[in-house]
C-alpha cells in the first residue's frame, strides 16, 4: 500500500465524466430487445440496476461511441475543471477491459484529441479495479519525481460484445443478466503534485489476490474469423456474490489500518458498484455504519473502468474540510482487491 | 526523462527469455505456407529476417503455447537468475500488445502459475516500446518507496491472428511480410532496489510523439463474430522505414544529453528490432559507431513486446565493469520513443 506522508502532497485536481446517448431505463432496454412484461420486474429485483447508458444504438446495433469519443469528453472536462491546459500533463495513465482496438491503443488516441503530446502515456489492460490501478500507477509516477501532473483515465464500450442478430428472448438468464448489468462510460481525472485546493490522496493500493482461484469473470477476443466459437464474456456470478462482499470490506479495513483512521472518522465510503442489488450488500459488509454511501450504479450500470470516475463525479461537490473518504474496487476476473482514501483540507 | 542518481540504485537481478518451439528458417515457413522458392530470395533481400519462433503449429495452424506459457517460463528463469523465490516480488509489470484473452490478464496468470500473489501487478496495452514502458512503470513504483523488487515482463503470441485457412500464395505482398517478419516469445527481468552485483539503471523514458500523425500500425480485435471484416492487422510500412530510424537516433541522443554521457563512451547499443535489415539502418543512423550492436531480430523476429528482453539476454553476458549501454525501442502504431540506459559497475 502506497501510504501518502505529509510531503508525498497528491491531489485530485479536476474530474470529468462522459455517458454516451441518453439514459435508458429497463423497460425501454426489455422493449428494444424484444422481451417480455416480466423482465422489468425480474431485472429491478435481482439485479437492482435502473438505468444505464450505452454506446451501441438499440434500433440498429451500430456503436455511436467509441472508448476514445468518451475518454477524450471525459479527459476535456477534467483538464477544464482543473483550469489546465493539455500542454499541463507530463503523464496520462488509462484503465479499460475493452480498448477500441489493441493497437493503437486508446490513452493513445485520447492523447492526440485532447493535443497532449510529447510525454509518456500507459494503457492498463483491467477490470472493475483498472480505475484503482491507474490511479496507482499515476501516483508511483509522481512520486518518483518525474512528473507533476497526470491526467488519469478510465472507461469501457461494450459495442463490441453486442451482438446485433442475437435473439434476447432466447438468452438464459445469465447473458441476460449482462445486458442488463453493463453500461458505457468513461471518466477522467487530474492528479497533480502542484498546489491544489482538491482533494489529497492519502493513499492508494491494489493487490492481486487470485492465487488458485478461479477467475469470475473471462471477457475473449478474437482475431481471425474462424477461430470464433461463441460469446465471448462468461461470468461465475455465485463466486462474484460469494466473495466481493468480504473483499471488500478487507479492502476498507486494510486502507484503515494503514492510515491509522478510524471507521467513525469516515465521512464517505465509496464501495464496489457490481450492481444495485450487490452494492447495498457490499456496503452492509463494508461497516462504518456512518459513513455515507456514494453510489452511481442504479444510473449508470456497471461501465467498469468508469465506476470510480462516476462515484467521485458525486462525491467531490459535497467534501468540505476535513472530511474523509475511502473508495474500494473489486476485480473479480482474477481477484484483486483495490482502493484509495481521499481527505479534503481546509 | 527518469534520470536516476546514485540514492536511486535500481538494479537488474535477473532476466529470463522463452521462445515457443524450435527455430523456423525461410524455406521451412515458407513450404508450409505453400510460397514458391522466389519466398526464400524475397525473403532475405527485403525483410532480413532468417528465423522465428511461432507459438501456432505450423502444420494445423493450432496453438501450442500461449502468452501466459511463455511467460510463465521467461519468468521463472528471471527469478532462478536473480536467486529470488516468489514471495520476494513486490509488483508485476508487463507490456502486451497480444494478451491470450482482455480478461483475466495474462499478468495475473503468470503471477499465479509462478506463486505470486497479494501485490500489485499490471499489465500494459503496449507495442514495440511495451518492454521499456513496462520498465518505466516498474522503475516509478520503486522509487516512490512502496516496493522493493519488481518482475517485469514483456511478450507476444500472434497465433490468435494466424487464420488456418488462408491461402498465403494469395496474400498480397504487405501480409506476406507480416508472415515473415513477426515471431512469438517471452521476456522478463528482476529490478530491484535491493543491493545486487546486476547493471543499474541509469534513465529510463517513453514518450508518445503521436501529435496529429496517423498511426503506422494497426490491430484491431473482434467480440461478436458477425462484426468480423477482414483481417485485424494493417501497416504502413512506407511511414514506418522513413520514421524510425530518426525517432531511434532522437531517442538515443536524448538519453545521452539527459545523462551526460558522450557517444564514444557507449560500449554496446541496442537498436529496434523491426527487421534485420530495417535494424541495419537504424543502427547506422544512431550514431555512436564504436559502441557494439546487439541484435535478435535476424534469430527471433520481430516478438514485439519479448524483443528488448532477448536483446538483454545477448547483452548482459558480456557486460564488464565499467560498461555504458543504451537501448531504444520505437513504437510505430501511435508512434511512441522509448529508451534507457544501463550501467555495470564493479
Amino acid at each position: 500500500m502506497l501510504v501518502l506522508n505529509r510531503e508525498q502532497d497528491l491531489r485530485i485536481a479536476g474530474l470529468g465524466t462522459a455517458s454516451p446517448g441518453p439514459q435508458i431505463d429497463n423497460a425501454t432496454l426489455g422493449r428494444a430487445m424484444g422481451l417480455g412484461p416480466m423482465w422489468e420486474q425480474w431485472a429491478e429485483a435481482f439485479v437492482g440496476t435502473k438505468y444505464r447508458h450505452l454506446a451501441v444504438d438499440l434500433e440498429t446495433g451500430e456503436p455511436r461511441f467509441s472508448l476514445a469519443d468518451l475518454g477524450e469528453t471525459a479527459g476535456r472536462r477534467a483538464l477544464a475543471a482543473a483550469g489546465l491546459e493539455p500542454s499541463d500533463v507530463d503523464v496520462v495513465v488509462m484503465g479499460t477491459a475493452m480498448p477500441d482496438m489493441l493497437m493503437p491503443t486508446t490513452v493513445n488516441v485520447v492523447a492526440d484529441r485532447l493535443g497532449i503530446d510529447q510525454v509518456p502515456t500507459y494503457q492498463l489492460q483491467s477490470g472493475c479495479s483498472g480505475a484503482v490501478q491507474a490511479l496507482s500507477v499515476a501516483a508511483g509516477l509522481l512520486l518518483s519525481g518525474s512528473h507533476g501532473t497526470a491526467l488519469v483515465l478510465g472507461g469501457d464500450v461494450s459495442a463490441k460484445l453486442v451482438d446485433p442478430d442475437m435473439d434476447a428472448a432466447e438468452l438464459p438468464p445469465a447473458q441476460l443478466v449482462n445486458l442488463m448489468l453493463f453500461g458505457d462510460g468513461a471518466g477522467a481525472l487530474v492528479l497533480t503534485a502542484e498546489p491544489s485546493p482538491g482533494p489529497a490522496l492519502r493513499a492508494v493500493f491494489t493487490k492481486l489476490v487470485g492465487l488458485g482461484r478461479e477467475p469470475g469473470q473471462t471477457l475473449d477476443w478474437y482475431g481471425a474469423s474462424r477461430r470464433f466459437d461463441g460469446p465471448p464474456v462468461s461470468e461465475d456470478y455465485k463466486a462474484i456474490e460469494a466473495a466481493v462482499p468480504e473483499m471488500a470490506a478487507e479492502s476498507a479495513e486494510g486502507l484503515l489500518y494503514g492510515l491509522d483512521w478510524k471507521p467513525d472518522e469516515l465521512a464517505y465510503i465509496l464501495p464496489p458498484q457490481l450492481s444495485g442489488r450487490m452494492t447495498a450488500k457490499i456496503r452492509e459488509r463494508m461497516g462504518a455504519p456512518e459513513a455515507r454511501e456514494v453510489s452511481c450504479v442504479e444510473e449508470t450500470g456497471n461501465n467498469g473502468n468508469a465506476l470510480v470516475f462516476f462515484q467521485l463525479a458525486r462525491l467531490l461537490p459535497k467534501l468540505a474540510a476535513g472530511d474523509r473518504a475511502l473508495g474500494v474496487a473489486i476485480e473479480s476476473s482474477k481477484w484483486i482487491k483495490s482502493g484509495f482514501a481521499l481527505e479534503a483540507t481546509a
